[in-house]
């Protein structure tokens, strides 16, 4: 079913390949047109057939009835900015990138059909390269309209991402910002933090407990600068609410309090158990 | 090929079960005896042909050729001091505890024969209803002799290891623990630690991020806070250590240095790729 005529995706990427991917599949739009920095990314893109058209020009946007923005947090708001003049007046805009707060509360006010979305569906992988299908099935899409959004027009990005085979959530941007840097960033600032803290020498003594819990210390190192830095406020408080809850465990450990750790462990195996 | 023509196995596990379960698939003993705490799980090894017999009473080590201990690291030293006078001269005993310092230290002194061994092999799983077949093919296991013990009874061990598929590696107890308070006990501390910071109401907006990352958690609170308290000194150490790295990307982030913190995740992230 065709939602949309035609579609552009700026940043043809893991999301935003795998996006093109999706709607071509499911048959939700008319035209896909993908563009990249680098335009070898748009026509590996056009070559696997998550788009129909790869451009290395803006100017595409024009008539396009849906712009994606799928490039880094960073870029998103510089060329949101850039084409927004070139927009139908009834274009929809979406981007995809791991903080919203920022993006919402400008993008909102220069584009009116903005829609903030944030697919939980990446991985420590990053570019067209790692394309591995549909991962949106089974997965949950985050949509942070700003207070004043179009209802009929969230609930089109709303189909389209439950067709794609997400399950949406509707957040306000800062909701989202705040629970991200808990589930998500942190995680991520930990991981690259313990890994760091293993000396090169002992890696090889690990078991897949080290492995699984730094996979996501592979990720694009400039693409997460961006990530922490858009949400520092959010992650530092983060950050701190952990470094608290190691130094109780710590102090159970220094005071060889075998009781007050065996209670530790256990809340944090229920918690863990309720995530599957 | 036979190694030992008795075997008894002591804590009828996930990690004795697999032990003996590679045994007999290997042929590498005459005999296969099961001892569990729990009547039943000794029984249910023997049902699944982990071992010949399931026994409840620590006489069948009378004329054992080896005995595994493989029951949680505070009890190893107590049943191993209890079954020490009932034991052949030229009986070996292995431990397969997750810290090795104070076990092999006490033990070789009361037990000439004793090697400290420790497979990495295990995971956040415990209970022979977790066995799932050979779990030692293509792991470490570390064995940690005292540096009193015998070359040819160690070589011996060695062997039964490799034939059930794990590469060897040997190190000094001192050095085994050290090395695992960074790369297997920091791990659980941090996993425990980041799971308990996690607001239970955020928990249905995580990716796999946080999955991945506190898999150990769900690992059992009583055998993990044993395993903590048994490594207190080098685990204090290196959760320090984690602590001064979390500062560092904490301050960077403060002071928005994205060059800093770019630079600390690309180290993050040559670090991870060593791990494969």
């Amino acid at each position: 079913m065709i939602i949309f005529k035609k579609v552009v995706i700026i940043g043809t990427g893991l999301i935003g390949g795998s996006i093109g991917l999706a709607i071509k599949r499911n048959r939700l739009a008319s035209q896909v047109i993908g563009i990249s920095r680098e335009f070898k990314n748009a026509q590996r893109a056009k070559q696997i057939g998550a788009v129909d058209k790869a451009s290395s020009t803006f100017e595409v946007v024009q008539d396009a009835d849906l712009v994606i923005l799928a490039t880094p947090v960073d870029s998103i708001m510089q060329i949101a900015l850039k084409i927004a003049p070139q927009l139908k007046a009834d274009c929809l805009v979406i981007d995809v990138g791991s903080t919203k707060e920022k993006i919402v509360k400008k993008l909102s006010l220069k584009i009116p059909n903005f829609i903030g979305c944030h697919p939980l569906a990446g991985s420590e992988k990053s570019g067209i390269k790692n394309l591995v299908g549909n991962i949106f099935p089974g997965s949950i899409c985050v949509l942070t309209p700003s207070a004043k959004a179009n209802k009929l027009k969230l609930n089109r990005i709303k189909k389209l991402w439950e067709r794609m085979g997400s399950r949406v959530i509707v957040l306000s941007p800062r909701e989202h910002d705040r629970i991200l840097s808990f589930t998500s960033h942190l995680v991520h600032a930990v991981a690259f933090s313990l890994i760091n803290t293993v000396p090169d020498r002992f890696l090889n003594l690990s078991s897949g407990g080290l492995k699984d819990s730094t996979r996501v210390a592979s990720s694009d190192p400039c693409l997460w600068s961006q990530i922490f830095l858009s949400n520092a406020k959010n992650l530092l408080t983060s950050i701190s609410a952990f470094q608290t809850k190691l130094c109780d465990l710590k102090l159970a450990l220094k005071n060889k309090d075998s009781g007050l750790i065996i209670k530790i462990l256990t809340t944090a195996k229920r918690k863990r158990e309720i995530l599957g």
